[in-house]
């Protein structure tokens, strides 16, 4: 710290977020907070059978306060912050939610966590919820630049420890605070900020993106009450971003407030794997539809990847579905074999499928450190003697090549299949993109309950 | 980090902790367990009507679960999580609860906040209570002095930080969990810890401890349904001690586990204020008694203290209560005028009265960096000419002149007065020194419920 006044960044936020107008949001930053929504239900309903999830609400169970908000897709309700922690782990445990691509941060797991539970405990309008959310997202997004890279390189789990401002600040947004309540909600999740990214490879990996959507509501909610926090919990000296970040940059939180939107920087996965891996996938997936590729035709596949990208996602005999989500030839063997790459194709089950395991022997991958972290080149030898090839520079769901909405709709149905019926889901996505328009948005919360008489 | 293998201190502690018998628990700590309980019910009661706790009680009451637990003090009760919360706040909030001197961790408020409303909810007998209590405060201090003294100064609010692991390894003894149970409780602890000294002065510098009691206790609770974390939260690379540590003593989470026991190094307040004043009290109070002073025979008042008690609290006009509680020249005035230095000699009401300001403006301080920083010289001369002299090299309080029983049953009698009736308060007293015989723990916290029809 140098002798330069600290300005003011928790007020200066609390006070863009207390002051901020519907009418200030542009329409394509509402169409992308809609995008956002639909994507986060998607990895809701995909996750939401997931066994740590089972164990996490068996745990609470018995704790739980009134039910009014939902467990997405599944039929206990509990109170609203209990809630907000389940949906929270729900919908990251598949690793399939979205990416600020900036920070890495997966912003609307807290943020639409708190903001969903939070709407069906006090109803407001679609345009409220939507307005909340991506002000949520813009404050997560913002206090993650401030700190990054240095704050995940040191260990911080930066969704959950940015991911509690955004959701402290929706939550806020949703219960009217004013500036000044607005920056001691931001105080009280300063002070309740934690995740390490030790935890990865656990399920305490998605209890942390929970615990932050529960953790600022809560904040949101006692600072209604005026519980009161220090004022200056981002700036101080023994502030957030001090003890928790390396030279932050706290202009990064309050320069152009308004004039720029972070959820514009936002990412969504086409396939739940590692990120570095989806170029490949295109690849193996276009040459497929295009050649009409049979498993039996194919000699030889050679994977062409930046070396960061094989030496964080290149195990060549993954023996587990977590494991596969970090394999290169399995996420191109399955891809070159079934023609997809969702869900079912990073099971256990699939890791172990003969069939995948054969193909998968017959790639070999190499690095090039010519080509960019997330493209690829697919070669494949055919038995004829032939050979099919593919330059990916840019993989779907990247900034540069977004999915669609067409895409994202895909992506919810698959994910919805397990814990939904087609036809509601249809109903979900309608209610998505008119979310602005609903007077109540927790009617877009409720269409996604299981229908009675389904297990 | 060099490039020695680092020990397993995790599973280490962990295994302690499941594997400790109650018979493995020297007498003398089994009675210092005690009176940290009796001290810690006391300023839980003192606490409870505090205005933070209310506007906490409002804030959660939508939301809580069960009434398993006992607010203490107040009549509401609350879900075990929720509970633990407000009993965090309410006994933290006076500033009068216990230290860890190497530390300055304050062990029983998270600890004991989360075992007491664990009790409540799943009964265990006395002996186990106490036990585990003093599992979770050894718990808590180790991981305190592996990090200390630079993670306080950093920044860190220790007693939250390093309390969430207390508050995980009494409430996982109270549900028995297993060493590798234990293990993944430590970590869900882990990944939860956080809270900043910059929220002293603030409601949330209080919240702190009640957020680490309630998310020790879930840890616990979700590990006893297999909920799994990194079985290296402390000491991995990306673990909690090296990200929120530097040069991390992990030998002292592990050394001699079991042969010494932190609770021997825990110290309990006469006074609630800043405990570098507590000599000067000292000093006053027995200069008072002894030669029955009276207000209007002193001339002048000279505190000779340790330049930096002095800069810690050397406040010459506190303007309130809380700035009185670390004013040198108001603890003296109030001791000389009223004999005593309850907490009622540090409210608002007391900082503003004309009589004790009158007194404090004959006192002087004196920096004399020949002192103890914890040791006060007291100097008094009447307006007769004649002057009145004392040292006191260690304060009552101090681990050299700890309070006795009696002086611990007189505090909690004094702290009870507010909430509670003179002869239920001896109820408790009674019941906390036979806690051990007790075939049901709760007896103990339900003891403390405000009588019927008292407000």
């Amino acid at each position: 710290m140098n002798g330069a006044p600290v300005p003011a960044a928790t007020a200066a936020l609390a006070t863009f977020l207390a002051e901020s107008r519907w009418s200030d949001v542009p329409k394509s930053i509402r169409h992308e907070g809609k995008r956002a929504l639909l994507n986060w239900l998607g990895c809701a309903l995909g996750g939401c059978r997931d066994p740590t999830v089972d164990i996490l609400v068996n745990g609470l169970r018995e704790f739980a306060g009134p039910p009014h908000a939902t467990l997405i897709g599944r039929r206990e309700k509990f109170d609203a912050p209990n809630a907000a922690l389940v949906n929270g782990v729900s919908s990251n445990i598949l690793d399939f939610d979205d990416t600020h691509m900036p920070t890495v941060i997966h912003p609307s797991v807290p943020v639409a966590s708190a903001a969903l539970a939070l709407a069906e405990f006090r109803p407001v309008t679609g345009a409220r919820l939507l307005h909340a959310f991506v002000l949520g997202v813009e404050s997560a997004c913002r206090i993650g630049r401030a700190l990054s890279p240095a704050h995940y390189a040191a260990g911080w789990h930066i969704s959950s420890t940015c991911g509690v401002f955004g959701a402290a600040a929706a939550a806020g947004k949703l219960l009217d605070l004013s500036a000044s309540q607005m920056t001691h909600a931001l105080g009280i999740a300063a002070t309740q900020s934690s995740g390490l990214t030790e935890m990865l490879g656990s399920m305490a990996k998605s209890y942390n993106l929970g615990h932050a959507a529960k953790s600022g509501l809560l904040a949101a909610r006692l600072a209604a009450e005026n519980f009161t926090s220090s004022t200056r919990a981002l700036e101080a000296p023994r502030g957030f971003a001090n003890v928790l970040g390396k030279i932050p940059r706290l202009d990064a939180i309050t320069g152009g407030l308004g004039a720029g939107w972070e959820i514009a920087n936002n990412a969504y996965k086409p396939y739940p794997c590692g990120i570095v891996l989806h170029a490949a996938i295109d690849g193996c997936l276009a040459l497929r539809a295009e050649h009409a590729l049979r498993p039996e035709s194919i000699a030889r596949v050679t994977l062409r990847l930046h070396p960061l990208a094989l030496q964080l996602a290149g195990k060549a005999a993954p023996a587990t579905g977590l494991e596969s989500k970090l394999s290169a030839s399995h996420a191109a063997a399955v891809g070159l074999l079934t023609g997809a790459a969702g869900v079912s194709a990073f099971s256990d089950a699939c890791a172990r499928d003969p069939a995948v395991i054969a193909l998968r022997d017959k790639i070999v991958t190499e690095p090039d450190d010519g080509l960019d972290k997330a493209a690829a080149h697919v070669r494949i030898a055919l038995s004829d003697g032939s050979t099919r090839e593919r330059s990916v520079p840019h993989a779907l769901g990247s900034l540069e090549r977004p999915m669609s909405d067409g895409d994202l709709e895909a992506k919810f149905k698959a994910l919805a299949a397990g814990a939904y019926s087609e036809c509601h889901s249809w109903d979900v996505i309608e209610l998505t993109w008119m979310l602005d328009t609903l007077h109540d948005a927790s009617q877009f919360v409720r269409a996604m309950q299981p229908e009675p008489g389904k297990p």
